[in-house]
């Protein structure tokens, strides 16, 4: 019997790798160098945009990652895991260009390798990243620096193969430590000294380039990118922060790009000086607009992105309670035609409508367009 | 104090309505005809295009319905009241061109009205437009035949009045009453015959035109526009249906027009055939395309309506697990690419992907593109 299925299992994944080969822009390779089969079948789920990677399809799924969902599952905010691992991607993009690389969840860094390097250093662990325990339990304890780790392989067509061609690697490193002092006790914070963070980052770097390049399937010189982030605190309503970057195709890491990234929340709480208080002033504008609207009082947030202190973009999120579905309709009319008036020009803005259980509407404008498309979630 | 409060109150509209004024596309007008107050301020949303109705905006708010929340309040099925709402206001385009009208939701069925001419008929209640309780708890019981009444206003402006010009009414029938024989107890079905339900809202409808003939502030021989709508049942995953419509600028109904509408769940349960089974079977190569993407299966299905037999559109939602935001973007690439040969060309169609919890991506294609657009849903 257990023959009999493995044999259905197969054929079905290859009755589906066929279909996908089938259709035009699935490309169809048949053979991948890193795999443990050479005859596997790899497609890739081709570009959407020459802004967008391709992905890489095996035996008819996903090529997920060999550590998938660790970053998840040590993160208790969602914000961070989605700017950790989307903003890693577009680091990527800048050192492995979409129309020159096909993009691979990490293959090299398996599930057991990562929790160690993230585990403490202990005479079991001689590789972990994070320092000993020294026994205390306040703030003279050795608090965990690094949070996660996630790597992200970028791969090229030889012929019919795909071949690992460059690597990035995201850190991200803790400002604060949670901890508990005992098992399903209360949790403690420990703050983290900010240069004594970035320096323990750049030494863990150092030692994971070293680690890579010593593994087999690695091509000498190929590059490795390195990309620090800074975890938001767990109460954020934004993700955190890439700081420094760099790249090497040797074993040592000689210089770090910084980078000038900052996430700001609207409205800002206290006063708000600095570059950010004339977008706060604009978007506290734009809420007053909006929030009266109906008789039940709309809540508005936005997280904007500054980098080199420059407005990158806002997301703005509305949460009201609608009545009927031509409230919901009208709303979104009439947030086209106020936003593009209180509203940042010149960088991406979207704007998310909610009820108290769902999405409702979703408006968006581009950093070249003058008006916002709308889209009403509707059904039949 | 109080007298305080109501004057910053005023003054704050006042304010509000100020600046609405001041937006290029915030039409502005100064009285309004039905109002009790002929000084009050009114504005509209303005069209975002020139397939959406403008709104009204009164004193600084959303003019909302006189008896708003009734229609929510009195269905458990979220999905009829998306389709009767949105759907009466796409019949409504037919008679009143969004060109032409201004959209005002219903002002002249007050919530009391309506819950009255919901209500059974009684000694008290003799408007009730239900059937009298004949004292039954069983199939013998009278059933309650309309479920909900929706009244939508149409406006013209003339100089600085808006006036009104056209109405229709949304009547919802009920395939099947569900009631309880005692307060809190379990629930039970009754069947309604459909004939019986077909007759019974045209006679139904006919009270109702005469009924608002005879309020004062409709204008006579102003057209009414009255739509039949079919509750779907309870636990069903797509909401019901229209099946007449009318318009009359007298007291009296004297011909219905019929609707043939069906709204379908793919992929459809038990043996398909009849015209939607090819959709269907579109639709499940489709979903053996996507489900097995990831290691996780996703979950796919779709609400598909059909006009005259015609296939008018599909709403596909995916729902599946991921463990990186990676894996969404991905996701969203692929679907990008296999959605445009198993989804059917010549009618909208839209893909929501969603997590667990929340919406992650969204795709859709109008009826005369050839590629979807995407969007991943993103955060700082």
């Amino acid at each position: 019997m257990k023959h009999i299925k493995k044999i259905g299992i197969a054929a079905s994944m290859l009755l589906i790798a066929l279909i996908l080969a089938a259709c035009g822009n699935i490309d169809n390779t048949t053979s991948v160098e890193n795999g443990a089969n050479e005859q596997d079948s790899v497609q890739t789920t081709g570009q959407t945009s020459k802004d967008d990677y391709a992905g890489v399809i095996k035996n008819g799924h996903y090529l997920v990652s060999k550590a998938r969902g660790l970053t998840a599952a040590r993160n208790s905010n969602n914000f961070n895991i989605t700017s950790f691992e989307a903003g890693l991607l577009d680091i990527s993009k800048g050192y492995y260009k979409p129309a020159d690389y096909i993009f691979q969840e990490g293959q090299y860094l398996s599930m057991d390798r990562v929790q160690s390097w993230l585990a403490r250093q202990t005479k079991d662990n001689k590789n972990g990243l994070n320092p000993v325990d020294n026994g205390k339990k306040n703030n003279k304890r050795n608090p965990i620096y690094i949070q996660s780790i996630e790597e992200q392989d970028f791969m090229q067509k030889n012929g019919k193969k795909l071949s690992l061609k460059g690597m990035t690697i995201g850190i991200a490193m803790n400002p604060i430590d949670y901890y508990q002092k005992q098992q399903y006790g209360a949790t403690f914070e420990q703050k983290i000294d900010h240069d004594a963070m970035v320096k323990y980052g750049q030494e863990a770097a150092a030692k994971i380039v070293q680690r890579i390049r010593k593994l087999k399937k690695i091509p000498s010189n190929m590059p490795i990118a390195i990309a620090m982030y800074e975890q938001a605190p767990n109460d954020s309503l934004v993700g955190g922060e890439y700081y420094a970057v760099t790249q090497t195709t040797g074993d040592k890491i000689t210089k770090w790009d910084k980078m000038n990234i900052a996430n700001k929340v609207f409205p800002l709480i206290g006063s708000a000086t600095g570059y950010a208080s004339n977008d706060n002033k604009n978007f506290q504008n734009f809420q007053s607009q909006v929030q009266h609207f109906f008789p039940t009082i709309a809540g508005l947030t936005a997280q904007a992105q500054y980098v080199n202190k420059k407005l990158a973009g806002e997301h703005i999120t509305i949460t009201t309670q609608f009545y009927s579905q031509t409230e919901i309709i009208s709303f979104t009319n009439f947030l086209a035609q106020v936003a593009p008036k209180f509203t940042p020009s010149g960088v991406p803005v979207d704007i998310t409508v909610n009820s108290a259980t769902d999405i409702q509407a979703y408006l968006s404008r581009g950093a070249d367009d003058r008006d916002f498309s709308s889209h009403v979630f509707g059904s039949y």
